[in-house]
C-alpha cells in the first residue's frame, strides 16, 4: 500500500462530496475515485472539486484504492457491503458515515473477507442541505467523530481511519457500536422525534401564527429528510424506545410538579438543565474558533 | 391627551429598554420615563438611550403619563397592578408584555379603576440576554405580537396599544386571552419544556461527548432563565398540562409505529411534520428581511 493510498467515496451526496473536498483542501495527495448512480452527481462532485473521477459500479470504485469510505444513506448499506463483498480485496481498509453502528459492523461481518478491516465511524456533522452541490471541505472541521472498533479489528486499519477523520479536522471518540448506539439515541435521535412531535402537537393544539424563534430553533430537526431519517430510526429502534421512556419520564415527572403547584420543584429542575446545557455548551466554545462545529 | 403622550415604562430589562429605544429609532416624540427597583439599572437604561428618565417608584412614573407598559417579569405582576391601581386614572391606557394573558386580564380587572382602558399585550420576542445592557431597539421589528381586548376594552385605548406595537415594527394578531394561553403553551411553553427534558434525558441515557448541532439547537430554550420561566409555567399552568398531553401522545404514537416496526407509519409522521414546519419556515421568510424576526 501506497503512503496515500487513493480513496474510494461509495455515494457522494453532501457527506461523501464534503469529505473529498475536505481531504483536497487538506492536501491528500492521492486521488479521490467517487461513486454515485448518477452521471448527473459524479459530474456535480467533480465540478465542486471533491473527487477526481467517478463510476456508477462499486466494483470499479474500489479497484486500486487502500482506503474505500461507505457514504450512502443508511438505508442502501446492506446492497452496498454486499457489493464490496464481492469487489474489494482482504487489503482493503474500510469505513462508514452511518448513523448508527451496530447495524454496519454486523453487515462487515458478514459481507467483507476481512471484516478486521473494517472501521465503523460516524462523523457527528451534517446539515438539512442535500446532494454534492453543498459540499463544504469545513463541514467536519473541530466536530466529534465517534469510532467503533473491536476486538477484532485489525491495527493498521484502526490508525488509518483515524488518521482519516482527524485529517479532515475531527475529534475522534472511541466507543463500542453498542454504546454508540444508545448515545446517538440519546442525544441526536431522540432530539429529531422529539422535534417532530413538537410539530404534530402544535398542528393539533394550533398557535402557528404566533410562533417565532423559539418554536423555529425547537422543531428545526423536524425539517430533516424524512427517508434518511426513518432508516436511522429503524436501525436504532431498541435504543431509541428506550431514550423515549426515558424521556417521558422526564417529562411527566416535570408536569407532575406543574400539576401539583410545585412551583420550587419546577425551578430546580429548569435550574438543573440550565447549568447542564451551559456547562456543555461554554466547553463546546472552548474549541478554538477555527475548530468550532458551525451553527446551522 | 396630547397626540403623543408621554409613556411609562414598568421594568426596564431587555424587553422595557428594547421597547424605549426601538420608539425613540422610529420617531417617537413624547419622552419616555422607566421604572426600576435599582438605580443602576435605571442610569444603563438611559445610558443606551432607551428612556428619557426613571424612577424606583411607580406612582412617579406613572404621573403624567397617558400611556403605562408593564414590562416587568410574571411573578412581579400583581404587585406591580395593585400600585397602578393605587396611582393612574381612569384615563391611563395600560398594556404589558407578559407572556400569558388571562392572569394580567384578571389583575386588571380586580385592581384598575378603570380595567377598559387596559389591553392585554404579548410581543412574541426575546433573547437569552437580560437586562438594559442588551437593548436592541430592532428585537420587535417583523414579529408576531398578540393583543386580547375583550367586549369591556376602551376602542380607543386599543387603537392606542395596536399603534404602539406596531409602531416598532410588530404584525398585531387579535385573539381572546384564553386563546393566547391555549397557543402559548402550544407554541413556546411546551418547547421549553421539550427542552428541559431532552437535557435531563441526555444526562441520564448520556451522550454529551458527541452531541453537536443538532442538540445544541434542539436544546437551547433549556437555557432561558429559570425563574422567568417558572413563573410563565404556574401562571398557565392547566393549558401547559394540556400540551403535555398531546406532545406525550404523538410521541407515544411515533413510539408505537416504531415498536411495531412499521417503517411506512415512521415515514408518514416524518413527511408531514417535514412538510408542516417547511411551509411554516417559507411563510415567515416572505417577510421582508428587514423585518424577519432574527435568529439567535
Amino acid at each position: 500500500m501506497q503512503e496515500q493510498p487513493d480513496i474510494g467515496i461509495i455515494g457522494v451526496g453532501l457527506l461523501g462530496a464534503s469529505l473529498g473536498l475536505a481531504l483536497k483542501q487538506r492536501g491528500f495527495a492521492g486521488r479521490i475515485i467517487g461513486c454515485a448512480r448518477t452521471q448527473a452527481t459524479i459530474d456535480t462532485a467533480r465540478r465542486v472539486g471533491a473527487i477526481d473521477r467517478g463510476h456508477s459500479q462499486v466494483s470499479e470504485v474500489v479497484d486500486g484504492c487502500g482506503l474505500v469510505v461507505v457514504a450512502v444513506p443508511l438505508g442502501a448499506f446492506d446492497a452496498v457491503f454486499a457489493e464490496l463483498g464481492k469487489s474489494v480485496t482482504p487489503d482493503t481498509i474500510i469505513t462508514d458515515l452511518g448513523s448508527t453502528k451496530l447495524m454496519p459492523t454486523e453487515l462487515a461481518k458478514t459481507h467483507l473477507p476481512a471484516p478486521g478491516r473494517f472501521v465503523a465511524a460516524h462523523p457527528m456533522a451534517g446539515s438539512e442541505n442535500q446532494g454534492p452541490e453543498h459540499a463544504d471541505g469545513d463541514l467536519f472541521q473541530g466536530k466529534p467523530c465517534i469510532i467503533c472498533p473491536d476486538e477484532s479489528t485489525d491495527s493498521d486499519a484502526l490508525s488509518a481511519v483515524t488518521s482519516l477523520w482527524e485529517m479532515v479536522g475531527m475529534q475522534v471518540i472511541t466507543m463500542t457500536a453498542a454504546a454508540h448506539d444508545d448515545q446517538a439515541a440519546s442525544i441526536s435521535h431522540l432530539p429529531h422525534l422529539a422535534a417532530v412531535s413538537l410539530v404534530q402537537a402544535a398542528n393539533e393544539l394550533g398557535g402557528w401564527d404566533m410562533a417565532s424563534t423559539g418554536m423555529a430553533g425547537a422543531s428545526r430537526l423536524a425539517s430533516s429528510t424524512p427517508s434518511m431519517r426513518a432508516d436511522i430510526i429503524m436501525a436504532n429502534a431498541s435504543a431509541i424506545m428506550q431514550a423515549i421512556d426515558v424521556y417521558m419520564r422526564q417529562l411527566g415527572e416535570l408536569g407532575q410538579a406543574i400539576e401539583r403547584g410545585d412551583e420550587k420543584a419546577v425551578l430546580e429542575l429548569l435550574s438543573e438543565a440550565k447549568q447542564t446545557r451551559d456547562n456543555w455548551m461554554s466547553k463546546r466554545q472552548e474549541v478554538p474558533a477555527r475548530q468550532r462545529p458551525s451553527e446551522p
